[in-house]
């Protein structure tokens, strides 16, 4: 197995993508290919005292900006690293690639170059979202905007197949994120796709609210991509908002200082469980290939673990799963 | 001002709505009706030590069960205490109804017997979202599932005229939940209603997403009734998923439980921060009276800020202003 790494995309790139690259290869023997200006690479291996590694790289020149328009500039930057690595994925000289450059950027590259898995309609992202004993996939979270009960079916069951095989979830538990336990709740797309669901061969336990997302109620918690982004970052913002709250609360005398510096440890675990980084990076399911998409801050720990997520999808086999599942349905 | 609160409805009546609905008078001198079982009420009453305090009671037979289909249970069940009591806003004998039971019957009730203000729609519920250093509101959160561009921009406008006249914010600012900052962003729903929202006399301030929610970008957010409520009660469930954990984190050794002791009155603050019964029930907006609709779990002090807030409602005349800014519309 080999994973390409985009070593110029993210807003801590070269320095967090060359490193998490390297912790991958030194930590769990993963092969990986560098992909982008040699010369920074080089000197960023330097620094990091893994020359000696041989780790390869492939040049290209250009890089994707976050501001420019995803496809566009996919289609006329062909020397990006993000081009270059998805197609290294194409020419199967890779079996995985991973970025946290332009998300767009990278969506673009994996549809043009990659193409869908045939039987899909519409590739869909899917978030690892922890839960407290535990972690869940929701998706779509962002790929597609508006979409139809088909393309919530179909998300459901790329989702079960990675949960299965990446995360090691036995028969996952499918959920409908919805507005109320009933299967008559919810609006016109969430009452169509639960009959969907209702009358398909996955697991589904039915309707989860969005107070179940992080009690593990469902393994894989299917939404629209615009109801998904939203509770992704929602989440994201509430769980940073009471971290300031409580950093403020504590420092608000000396005796929850000193109570503060004593819960310090077990906060700083929380923290880390509800870090997305953590769980290595979001999948693109359903093109034909495997595309790790990774937060734009991600540090080298988050490029790691979507490396070994990324090498553990190839493994295996999620593409030839999901082709076989949907291939099924047509 | 009378509010008439409904004295059999939700998880903790009769005891926490009697017990809130007194509690109004005592520490605000708000005059209010209990509405429900006259012996029921003056037991309750009698066991708070409030009988001296001659509050009026609105005698009637029946309550609707969270279990019963709203529509239908409110068209039966004339007599029970939702219809009775939103009745008395019809009539005009009391300025806001509130109530903790059925929240799908409260909302029939009112359509039914209130109607919606000639111009509005549909009327949306506006929940207030607690933010690091004060509050936003939120709408809709769940009357509406399926929503059109022209619902969202009518619930901008009503959700502006609640937190200026209720939560006391001057030209609030009107953020459109989205999934990006550009106005391209989002799904069909999305995209049209940042154009109407930019062409209206709304202190419009562009997209706010997820993670801004609890930062308090924007005073007032506008979503379809599905996100709304999916946000909502995410918020909900992160939140108390993180006090389970930062509770589990304390207890693991012997050194942090002596620090959570120590910082415990801290968090209890911001468990109070967080705790969206703090902010006195959610308004149905749109209706031609005042719907203060409580949580079905709300105690006391739930019911008492809901009666303050649904007194302030009235003595600002929001159904009012509601009518002369959306009347101007038509």
């Amino acid at each position: 197995m080999k994973i390409a790494v985009d070593a110029m995309g993210g807003d801590n790139a070269p320095q967090a993508t060359v490193r998490g690259a390297v912790d991958a290869v030194r930590q769990y023997g993963i092969d990986v290919i560098l992909v982008g200006r040699r010369e920074v690479i080089e000197k960023e291996l330097k620094e990091y005292g893994a020359s000696d590694l041989n780790i390869e790289i492939v040049h290209c020149e250009e890089v994707v900006a976050m501001d420019e328009h995803p496809a566009s500039a996919v289609r006329k930057k062909r020397d990006s690293s993000i081009v270059v690595a998805t197609k290294l994925v194409k020419e199967r000289k890779a079996d995985a690639v991973v970025s946290a450059g332009s998300t767009g950027a990278q969506m673009a590259a994996a549809l043009f170059y990659l193409g869908r898995i045939s039987g899909v309609l519409r590739p869909a992202t899917a978030i690892p979202m922890p839960t407290i004993d535990g972690v869940s996939v929701l998706l779509d979270s962002g790929a597609n905007v508006d979409s139809e009960p088909e393309n919530l079916i179909q998300s459901a069951a790329m989702g079960a197949i990675y949960a299965e095989a990446v995360l090691g979830i036995k028969n996952p538990k499918v959920g409908l994120l919805n507005i109320g336990e009933e299967e008559t709740k919810g609006n016109k797309l969430a009452v169509e796709t639960y009959q969907l669901l209702k009358n398909s061969t996955l697991n589904f336990i039915g309707n989860v609210e969005g107070k179940d997302l992080n009690f593990g109620k469902a393994d894989v918690i299917v939404c629209d991509g615009f109801t998904g982004n939203v509770v992704l970052k929602t989440c994201e913002g509430l769980a940073s908002a009471m971290f300031t709250l409580i950093k403020k609360g504590i420092q608000s005398s000396l005796i929850s200082k000193i109570g503060g510096l004593l819960v310090l440890p077990s906060l700083r675990g929380l923290k880390k469980r509800l870090d997305y980084s953590e769980y290595g990076g979001v999948p693109l399911l359903g093109v034909d290939g495997i595309s790790m998409i990774c937060h734009g801050r991600s540090d080298a720990r988050a490029i790691c673990n979507a490396v070994k997520a990324g090498e553990r999808a190839a493994r295996q086999g999620i593409v030839e799963a999901i082709a076989k599942e949907l291939g099924k349905q047509q």
